[in-house]
């Protein structure tokens, strides 16, 4: 027989008989419709407020996932399943007149340094012929040019999808000024409506309204992976003005295996795994409730140090760009190469490449001084491990280069840094000899 | 700058600059090359080798996901895609003369008792004709005849999805019988093989010698929903004979968002999400360190006491059933309606039918006395809210009927048995005027 610990109340008894449903009954089911269900049902509504203030979104807008990986797909493959549900590109469709050489599948606009979660969902999309996808080329700097992604727009694209900042070389991209391309095309080309492509029907099942439809509904929809930018950057949805965006608890010092993705009002999107109907039926599975409300409270304290955190870590990583470039020239007598753009870039992010060291063997000689860094190669291009986004922004990047990224975060302090560049030096000094 | 807590090591420097990975360094990537990330991989192998161990399994067999629902849809998705991809069901292929009359889509074959996960796949891929699904009816006790599954496998049928034990009224299922049918049903209808429908490379493919295809390769494989079970029931998969198993965390009084899928070497299987190259490419993902770690704790646990848990529970369970008995004969004057086989059912399963009063009434009246049950009713067949499990076994149940679930569990007690039997008692009297 168990306690309850209600708060409010006094303690009383509790007979848990529903073992069944969740195991621990300190975290029933939130399906449940006992007291202690609803309790936790209470909770993952408590958590999902909390994440759509900060977003300034609806809380129906927020869905809970297992990660970003999750997160990426869903909206991906969501919308893609979505359209051809709703029949937008059956190809045995009746199409009037001004869309006979509509594709018969979807197109998306994406760029060549996104994340895996991103990339091989296209490969996948492209393999079975499910749609096309244009890879929009970064600048040398790392960023996307907008007016690139414009430019690639077409009839059929229903997605774009650009994320918001790099996870390798910490470059920024300039949603906001994506989202703005995008709603001027729509604007030039309304040409679903115009032409009365859309069944009304189709209007219904949508959006509730006709303005809805003309603000909301048009192809293509736009997302952006946020899931390393959301420590850093500001991630007011409406401002930004995406209509999908992913991230997870694991880059926000918060729990592992728990994720979100923001989907806007209206916007068509199909689940991609199928069981209860959790989640507005988008994501089946009972609720990991402790995980969404350690995801809402990750969310809250990123929010409320990040302006301090930019300041302080922005300081932070020039001193080691700094640090790193004397050391350089002391070691080879040449600057170092810096991947991606150093003013567009998250504050956390220091990436560089060594000429003629793999970046490999400079991490592991790094632990072995205790110092945790990540490299990414480019030397091993055909097994598929190569950094796609390093030979997009370096294409003559030689063999044996691979890059090394050094990442701060909240514990981190200017001795960490100190420590590291006289470590760094001393394994380079050692390394230079045979790597000549 | 931050300490280590090495067990075996002195405290040493450890600077961690790798936020982006993994904003926690006590739980680092597992992909990481460095000390921390290693030491996060040694304890994912180190939980999959404990999993494995107690499955009677190899290690390579186990996936972790983000629970049952999420396994139960790989298994099913994944052998329908991976049976597409290698061609299997490719309607254009050249098909030799004894084939002339395969489908050109794959059959499976399940039960109508079925958990929303695994019936909701279903759903999708008939509406989307990506396969024909047999539902073969369980018997009025809630089992299943494996003889009738027998009888419901076609040379088309590549998969039997069969759940271990029943959710809703604890039904336990014939698993080993079934692949017993299963076995000799492909020993008599040797005819892929036989007639040479497998080309040479896709032997080699799925299987690295003859003798391995002929033991494995075959059509139908066998997969179990075991959520349920395993907490009371033995879980040996090579003495079940099962080719897929799914189960979750929060069942076994562990982690929430924590699945596991057990995949038999050879069984020809696809991703259903992309991105990283994690768990054997199966699903992409930062690894859940944590949460696979407390679920592999959790398994071993309920592994341990589990010959004691089945025994205290059953004679619990037993108890309650002759306590009900008594209550209804005195509320009713008559017998009370029991779903599901009486023997062959999970020692913490008691459900029961109330004749003429709603179930989910019940649930909140119990829950008002502090017990905390479940409730399925079958009385809004229209709504998608029946319990598709009771209406299979009782079809002639009334439109205002609904079944009560109680699930027991490590802390109940005889006494809270007692309490609820009192409580029940009182609410139905109080009820009984309305409800005639």
């Amino acid at each position: 027989m168990l306690k309850s610990n209600d708060d409010n109340d006094k303690k009383r008894k509790i007979i848990y008989l529903d073992y069944a449903s969740s195991a621990s009954y300190l975290s029933a089911n939130p399906g449940a419709i006992h007291e202690l269900g609803v309790k936790e049902k209470k909770k993952l509504e408590n958590a999902r407020a909390k994440i759509a203030k900060i977003l300034n979104a609806r809380r129906d807008e927020i869905i809970f996932t297992s990660g970003a990986t999750e997160s990426n797909n869903l909206a991906i493959l969501g919308v893609v399943n979505a359209t051809k549900e709703k029949g937008f590109f059956r190809s045995s469709e009746k199409i009037p007149r001004p869309f006979k050489n509509l594709s018969p599948f979807p197109h998306i606009v994406t760029t060549n340094i996104e994340h895996a979660s991103v990339l091989e969902v296209y490969k996948h999309l492209e393999r079975t012929k499910q749609a096309r996808v244009t890879y929009v080329e970064v600048e040398s700097s790392g960023i996307v040019n907008p007016k690139k992604i414009k430019k690639a727009l077409t009839k059929d694209t229903i997605l774009v999808s650009v994320m918001y900042a790099n996870n390798e070389i910490g470059t920024i991209q300039p949603i906001g000024e994506i989202a703005k391309e995008i709603r001027h095309w729509k604007k030039g080309k309304n040409r679903f409506l115009e032409h009365g492509y859309f069944s009304a029907e189709k209007f219904l099942v949508l959006a509730p309204s006709r303005s809805q439809v003309s603000k909301n509904l048009f192809f293509p929809f736009f997302h952006t992976d946020a899931t390393q930018a959301i420590n850093y950057l500001p991630i007011n949805v409406q401002k930004l003005g995406v209509d999908l965006m992913s991230f997870n608890g694991a880059k926000i010092y918060g729990p592992k295996g728990v994720g979100a993705l923001y989907v806007k009002k209206n916007t068509p999107i199909s689940k991609i795994m199928f069981g209860g109907d959790q989640e507005k039926g988008l994501r089946p599975g009972t609720e990991n409730v402790i995980g969404v409300a350690n995801l809402a409270h990750s969310l809250e304290i990123t929010e409320r140090i990040k302006e301090k955190e930019v300041k302080r870590l922005s300081r932070l990583r020039d001193y080691f760009f700094i640090r790193l470039q004397e050391m350089s020239k002391t070691v080879f007598d040449t600057p170092l190469v810096i991947s991606g753009d150093l003013k567009n870039r998250l504050p956390n992010n220091v990436n560089i490449t060594i000429p003629g060291i793999p970046s490999d063997l400079l991490v592991i000689e790094l632990s072995g001084r205790g110092i945790m860094a990540s490299a990414k190669s480019a030397c091993k291009a055909g097994d598929g491990k190569a950094s796609h986004v390093i030979q997009a922004i370096h294409p003559k990047t030689s063999e044996t280069d691979g890059s090394l990224r050094f990442s701060l975060g909240r514990e981190t302090t200017k001795k960490d840094i100190d420590y590291t560049i006289k470590s760094l030096s001393k394994i380079l000094l050692k390394l230079k000899k045979w790597y000549n």
